[in-house]
């Protein structure tokens, strides 16, 4: 008898599950829309039905233990989806106890980052460490916490929002509300904001300026730095110093052993690694110098999310053992 | 047979200790000179002698279950005193093993402010907290973190260094030497470079321009705010500006139920913690504001020291159950 788990990533436009072994392996997965479903009921409907015929696919041989799940504003201690601004679904969708009644096996939810820090843990770069970051770098900027070998998911269940430590508080418009927050610095969506404040005020050419703000991409800045181009080069010193000296005030709060980057800035390598680390060393408490390592994290490809999502399963039996034992 | 702990606190000049029951009662405190012995030896013949006596003293009724010592540097991991600057002894002092040969209990050591977090959570107002942190506003800015029940040290013991983020990289210099750390702003020392700061830019008259640098203290401040001061009245709301901006930044990180502040400039009550409030707000992350407290330490007292040291072996014991079990 195989153990497994099933991870799940809901996305604005689709949801995206696996089937996962504790080596880490994605033995099948799937997809179902979310976008087209208004009702939240017709969405559970159809996701509940797509993983029961995975199941019925795999056979006899497996034995499933339980489900998690990676959603924006996913909330742990209530297994709900709370107001997520990227869903249509409005209210509290009590998600855990759904999957827990239909399943009759133990459900965990919790956010993309957070399930990215467990996915690290369990599967990933982390699997021998007790204190790291994980710091997700997609649209905005995410991060986990994992600390005496246990997440972080705080009083009300929000900790890690490191993407709203604030840079300057009267520098760039953020999503939250606020000005200045990191994740207008350092995400996809923050080093594109820089390269266009760079074609304002500079007068070097670059490939860059042919391209629109709604066309350019992470991707795009990487390659015109590799060919030398001055202002995608700029660009990545730059969000290169922010996360730097902003990691510097981090890492005196927990004492990580590592902090992993994670996503599509974290794939421009040396570009963003290099001034990354430099400026948090200069920028670090002299007693924290050359202790904390900035690594890429080892779950860098597509099923990343899903990954994320089914570790939360193991981690769970892992810290509640008696939970194994309750007959189903 | 009534349980006790003994907390020792080791400061420059002075170590103070006492013996502690669950409750928090100092059944019975002394003291002897830290600065007169050259030789660690020597100054621990003397310590040790002075708890047997004390110990002695209290009869049989009485059953010591651990050492908790609270030092600067103090390593939880390693349990030693390394390289401290306020005391003389050279090296690496392997504390808690002496303490251990010599009694034959569990010995626990940890910094001042990791001591005073565990004492909030033991004998203070954390008692039924799971993620909170202790300030400590003394010379410097000390903090501990507790997330999930537990005290984070980190992953090299040095966990909680708040008093040395950011607030500006070409501000103030520290002892630590990085500039502009929060606890030169933050902190007996800091409030007292304001108020020379605003002595120097302003030119409202001000009682504190009779005062020395050197003589100047932070109850001076607070009792010249209290009768109106213009100067001390705006160096409580620029200290406090500057801690509220950077706890809304620290919140993120943990999401604490409550932010303790401990120590003198704590005492001044409205004064400092109005301001932090205020200011910690209007930082925040939407979705943190109205949920995070800041209040005072219930361990305002002199025994406090010697309290966040007994609490480390309360706290211990609870967490490591079976050590309790393993014959003496």
């Amino acid at each position: 008898m195989r153990e497994v788990t099933i991870g799940i990533d809901i996305g604005g436009t689709n949801t995206k599950f696996g089937i996962v072994d504790k080596e880490g392996h994605v033995i099948t997965q799937g997809s179902i829309s979310t976008a087209k479903h208004e009702e939240f009921r017709d969405y559970f409907k159809e996701l509940a039905g797509a993983l029961r015929k995975s199941l019925n696919e795999l056979g006899s041989d497996y034995k499933l233990l339980g489900i998690g799940v990676g959603a924006a504003n996913g909330n742990y201690y209530k297994g709900t989806i709370e107001r997520a601004t990227n869903l249509k679904w409005k209210g509290i969708i009590p998600l855990a106890d759904m999957f827990r009644e239909e399943f009759d096996i133990p459900a965990i939810i919790t956010n993309d980052a957070n399930a990215a820090a467990v996915g690290e843990m369990v599967y990933g770069a982390a699997k021998k460490m007790k204190d790291f970051i994980v710091i997700t770098l997609g649209t905005g900027l995410g991060s986990g916490f994992v600390a005496n070998g246990q997440l972080l998911n705080g009083k009300h269940g929000i900790a890690g929002e490191l993407g709203h430590t604030s840079v300057n508080p009267a520098g760039r418009y953020c999503n939250c509300g606020k000005r200045g927050c990191l994740e207008t610095y350092v995400s996809a969506t923050g080093i594109k904001r820089t390269v266009y404040k760079l074609l304002a005020d500079h007068l070097e050419p670059s490939e860059l300026r042919g391209i629109s703000f709604d066309n350019l991409n992470t991707k795009m800045i990487t390659e015109c730095a590799i060919r030398g181009d001055d202002v995608a080069l700029a660009a990545f010193e730059y969000t290169g110093r922010i996360l730097g000296m902003k990691l510097a005030d981090t890492v005196v709060h927990t004492d990580p052993e590592a902090i992993f980057l994670f996503g599509g800035l974290s794939l421009a390598g040396d570009l963003i690694f290099k001034p990354t680390i430099r400026h948090m060393e200069a920028n670090l408490m002299p007693l924290f110098r050359g202790k904390i390592k900035v690594l890429p994290s080892a779950l860098q490809n597509q099923a990343a999310p899903i990954l994320g999502a089914s570790s939360l399963v193991w981690n769970y039996l892992e810290n509640e053992p008696s939970r194994r034992m309750i007959p189903s």
